[in-house]
């Protein structure tokens, strides 16, 4: 079996070749790879910012900056992987459901080959078909987000599919084991007071920015590992999870987040889950500044990336 | 009659105060006006950039800028004109059929009223359901087109409504006097070589960039004259007619156009025709700097409102 | 009594129509509202960058994204409070002491009303007339100031009115109860290493940043509290108080402040004084991105706001 | 004496060393330079947007970027010249009337020393004091004001001194020889059909950029040179004088103007008057970007010094 | 022989995927194409900004927006050529000499295998290597070569290698046919009056944008083919021959160059000459607007694989 | 002995005069100055981004806002210290060799008079010259790193001087005492999982991020005095220490790095230290925003213009 790996940034320099995420190849090859990384460039489901379509440009771009060692988790980690840029999924530009069938039907190949894919965002309309590809699979997954939004809201503008609404939509249609799901980040101005209950309501547990405060970020994680349990996981990370001040270049911005640092240590707390499918959403490249968001985002599908491989390293489960 | 006109710069700095365009009244009272100006915020017809439902915003924001007396066309507008800032008409981001009927719906009232509107974009797909509203009331109309693209095009992705189509999709739904219709700038890489033959086929008038650079301004502006000659006139203005570096601010840019001067000589030639409608579009404010897109198409704009001064002023017939 | 409330996000969507606050109604209706939205576009008082006279177009359009429910205070604002857009106070750029007459006689109505401002500034200078306006209807008012300086300067190149000189200015003219006055935040270099005990001899409590980081967010409200009690009270947040990475569009700024979380806790801490007017101030909208400073600037008016419907829905004090 | 020059830019690079103009050495030697470069770093004439206060850090900054030799002009400038970058004049943000004292006075060593000044603004106000002090030492002078504004409006807001009224004041105040002043370039809206009229009946010939689009480049030129004849002259160039596209960063744009190209042959074209002082004003460096707007500033001061350089070698007569 | 063209913008979305040039292929079978697009992602020669490397980046992105017939040639490119994105050579930055032999040796099998590059900087400075490598496999080359500097300079601080001193480097190494080479567009202030004029004994034929003007377009295309006839040929297209306006993203800018339009006709204007390489050079995103200097060199980029196609489809002799 | 110290902010405006850091004379009098700020404006070293050469210029630039009291370290700087801006010192940019002999050339005379440099970068590689001056007057000297990489690779692309290599190169020249130097800060993905081993391995003590979160700040700074004793130190920071946030323009950015609050607690906390040497590396102005990242590393610089201050009001040893 091929191992693909990033590019030698000793041999050439980051900044040099069309940007793949981290260097990767651009390939289809799922036989000969453990992790695909694709890009979803869609933003129809946006309510406020438009511009979430040039999001996994703008990721992968950033992402020429990292390299193979992830210190924070202690792995090399194409030592233990293979991984791929299988390119972006295709989309309907305005047309939200012809998109959903598109998007479910371009993981779908991935998720057959017991490949986990990171996909790249696009606004979090896009969860809603990943959710299904993936439990098309897998059936009913535990959900780890991290949001200030729980996108749990029923319709806007008598429409149901916005980037406000694919979580409601995924329980509606059996897609997620909602006892073993978790939301974290909630905060900022919401529409109803009921809101939030709205999701707990929906089976969902519901951590606030302001909870986390209290609890601590250990503590947290603790939570999410003990909600979560064995089951098959399906994470979701928002980059409106972070403060404007770390992620500017986002949709639908809510001041007081978290820092970087921060994010990192959430991301990095889910070694030992059993994650089939990932996904960083919500990148506005327009909006953004010398790439940090971008940024950012590369750093956490990085994580990401690591944790398949301390997976398998460890002897675990995720993936092929 | 109340005649509604900016509020006074020199008694408020024009920094001041609620950004309506140039400063006028925010009402909806269609008995007082002669002119609305109309905010289309609306940009899920967008096939590359996104970003024009805040183009109300940017133009209405630049506007600020602008002043009672027309020096290019010697008129001092609310002399003969009364004119409200009307607001947008409703949109459901992310549902083009559905947006076209809440904006059709949304400027019925002011075709009803024999107020000239002025709509501000929005990307242009939205020239669709103007003229539905248009039509409506006057018939098909005759339709001068300043832009870099013919938006002939018959579908994308297997999808009829993009801001690539509306004219193809008006003229099939007989909206336009297309024997009486032009369209003016069209330039830089197409598709196919078809495509502008496809436009002539259907019945346009179409002049590229390369043919106005031959004719001269003058002379094309008589081309424009002898086409629409006494008809019922729709003018659709998209900002990509002029070159980036004048109009960066916009969402398929098109290098080798028109400068700042040239746009406005087109529009201030326009002086004459009978036209019952308006718009500026595809302003996309997140790709602007220091506002100079949204000022010129807030110049545009008042070029617009001029021309029915104008038209009042010589006993014209344009508006009630 | 007609409640006025902002129009509803999910009719139509946020980034639709003229920019008022919240999209609340713009108009002068003193007698049914409980607060007033107020700008002051003045800039003139500025010694190092220019530009804030821009701030309250900046906090309108950003202010967008809010929504009614305030899940930090846990209030629903609308179901407590009727809130207008009352537009901007007229100023005279360039001519600080005529404005300082247009700004207090611009505030006088809506103090006479019994309605609470919220201005939206404009440099810090704009407190003077603010305070002049409070006072002449409630007497010598408590002071919380939340800024990097405290802005109790003598002069600039020899004159009396800048913004680092108001609350020098509001103390000699008796319009503090400067012993129930508290300034927090200043940090950064100074002038003169006696320049902070100059703002104590003159009776402020003043609290650095290095103040508040040894005791902590939660003694410091306890010593606001303590400071102010049942007075009168008007709250002036500059947005310089805040660090410059999640408040880059301000006129001097400090490095080593507070982040947005911080802030807004500072900001909810006041519930439960009696305020009678507030204001957010130092917004460049020229120096910002992507919104981030105006968007913290309009959270905080949220909050602001939230106070005052909180105070109403305990049956506090504040306003009519 | 000792001649000034830049430093060597094949010794050191240009992007080297504390920014003076040109990296011409910064003192006040007025014995040993025949030209000034001096910086008028005020904005508080400002009508619209602010920030002209860096005006003179932008346009030296971008000024390391020339070169010794004006292509242009065919003089290499330095081989007839001493030019010092003399700093800037003294002003106080916030009070134009004692600016405008400090101002003139530190203008006027410059001209008892027979020295010719080349100012970098600064709003456009500070044509006052900089014609105050030329004519205490020269008489009312004749004046080619390149700009899109005649800035002769009476007051604005009920006050006298603003960046729309200095050539008002100076004609009242006898500075100017109005029967030998010219004003090129206004456009764009006005506030009232007479405000151009205006100027004209102060004396000014005004050409408009619709009359100079008729008559061309040269024959304007022709037009000021036989206007201007042999009088002692001050050049005034606005940067809106220049369309938006060219020259963003600027205080009021007007769309529809000079490319940077036409800009340069009409400062070019002055070669042969008998100029004593030139100012570049209304450069707002928060609005430019790459410093396009101040390095085409930088490169019209360029051509001011070019032209000193070109009279010295046909043993002209400008400065001692 | 297989035909490599870009991916279908009816089927995804222009936005969609990898960045590669058009949405070309990405690989290196040289046996199956007739053009390679090329990066050199150098800027160490720099003299005044850095930052070039990122060049090919930059326009790989914009070149997304562009079609697949040309319209200003009239050809429909893919049906006359195959063309893939070759990635990018490699550099090592910081090391100009060690950089020159790799940017040569990773040309020189696109040469032997008689296939066209088109290479996207990169700083000027590359144009040496590419020369080596183009006159090895075709002797020397008549040039032509669009900028604003004849990069003919001797040496900077005592050294040889920068962006300014290609062409003489060139020219002393035999690479080129110097009596069939011209040099257009020179212009702003210069070192010397005889930097020029060096250039010209040098014996290259050199047109400032000055000596443009007064030919005017059409005529100056003339003498370009006038002057290199039948040669084989390089073409170096340095994208500061267009105004700053149009093209701010670049390294050392004159003000007072040409337009979009007219640079696109001088590209366009080649047609029938026998060259053998191109380059689009000196592009910097970091000062660049919303793409359009990007955009505008992947337009000249797009017009020189235009070329390649007409000639072929004329029977034309370029590449295999 | 003259004592040098900035204008007079109370005299002429903050943001008057020609940008020297802090308004001080700008001169090359060693023998009255304590403390000499020089630029090394070199970026050939950078191995992703390019642009620090613009460093000393963004630094100065944003300068201008600091004071003459350090309030964190309790100091009236100017009291106890007479400070120059000794301009820059020569670079040759494209060529490290030469540069790097040029800046030890460049800073020998400051440390000769026994003057304390605190050089703003220019890229990290410019750390080597530095040490090598240093190192000639002091001998071997301890080293505090801040910085999120160590900087201690053998090469890249076959070349050994690079801004990722200088510490190296510097323990190989015997140039630190490297049993006393400590290096701070590094996180984020590294390219083998020893690199960080290869650090302690030449003596290094390196504490990473995670480090530091662990043990705290202040336990962070007993350990760095610890290390270093009395031993003569030079303090490096690199300004991608910071998170992105709060310094986005810089060349290599890491999230999750430390606030601008942190950062200035490190600096302060090295009071008591003998410090011969300072420098404030990495800050590339085309990626900042309003300044920020100038405006933190100008706080830094002053922060270590305070540490002289101290030193010597407490009679201590660093500099004459």
């Amino acid at each position: 079996m091929t191992r693909y790996e990033p590019a030698d940034s000793f041999a050439t320099p980051r900044f040099s070749d069309v940007r793949t995420f981290m260097r990767l190849p651009h390939n289809r090859d799922l036989e000969n790879a453990n992790v695909a990384i694709v890009g979803a460039p869609f933003d129809t489901g946006a309510t406020f910012r438009a511009g979430a379509r040039f999001g996994p440009e703008g990721i992968r771009s950033a992402s020429h900056l990292l390299r193979r060692h992830n210190s924070g988790l202690g792995v090399t980690i194409f030592d233990h992987v293979s991984a791929i840029d299988y390119g972006d999924v295709p989309v309907v530009p305005g047309y939200i459901e012809s998109s959903y069938e598109w998007i479910e039907e371009g993981l779908r190949p991935i998720y057959e080959a017991d490949v986990v894919p990171i996909v790249l965002g696009g606004d979090h309309s896009i969860a809603l078909p990943e959710l299904r590809a993936a439990a098309k699979r897998h059936g009913p997954l535990a959900l780890v987000q991290f949001d200030s939004h729980p996108d749990t809201w029923d319709s806007y503008f008598g429409e149901k599919h916005t980037h406000g609404t694919p979580f409601r939509r995924a329980v509606e249609e059996g897609l997620l084991d909602v006892e073993r799901s978790i939301q974290v980040g909630m905060r900022g101005s919401i529409y109803d007071e009921r809101d939030w209950d709205d999701a707990k309501e929906m089976g969902f547990e519901l951590l606030t920015t302001d909870d986390v405060r209290k609890l601590g970020i250990e503590a947290t994680t603790r939570r999410i590992h003990e909600r979560v349990g064995e089951a098959k996981t399906y994470v979701s990370f928002d980059i409106d999870f972070v403060d404007p001040a770390f992620a500017p270049g986002t949709g639908t911005p809510e001041v007081g987040g978290f820092s970087s640092w921060e994010s990192q240590q959430f991301a990095r707390s889910l070694a030992g889950l059993h994650i089939v499918g990932f996904d960083v959403v919500e990148v506005y490249p327009a909006y953004d500044l010398a790439q940090i968001t971008a940024l950012l985002a590369a750093n956490i599908a990085h994580d990401f990336l690591s944790l398949v491989a301390l997976a398998r390293k460890r002897g675990g489960i995720s993936g092929k």
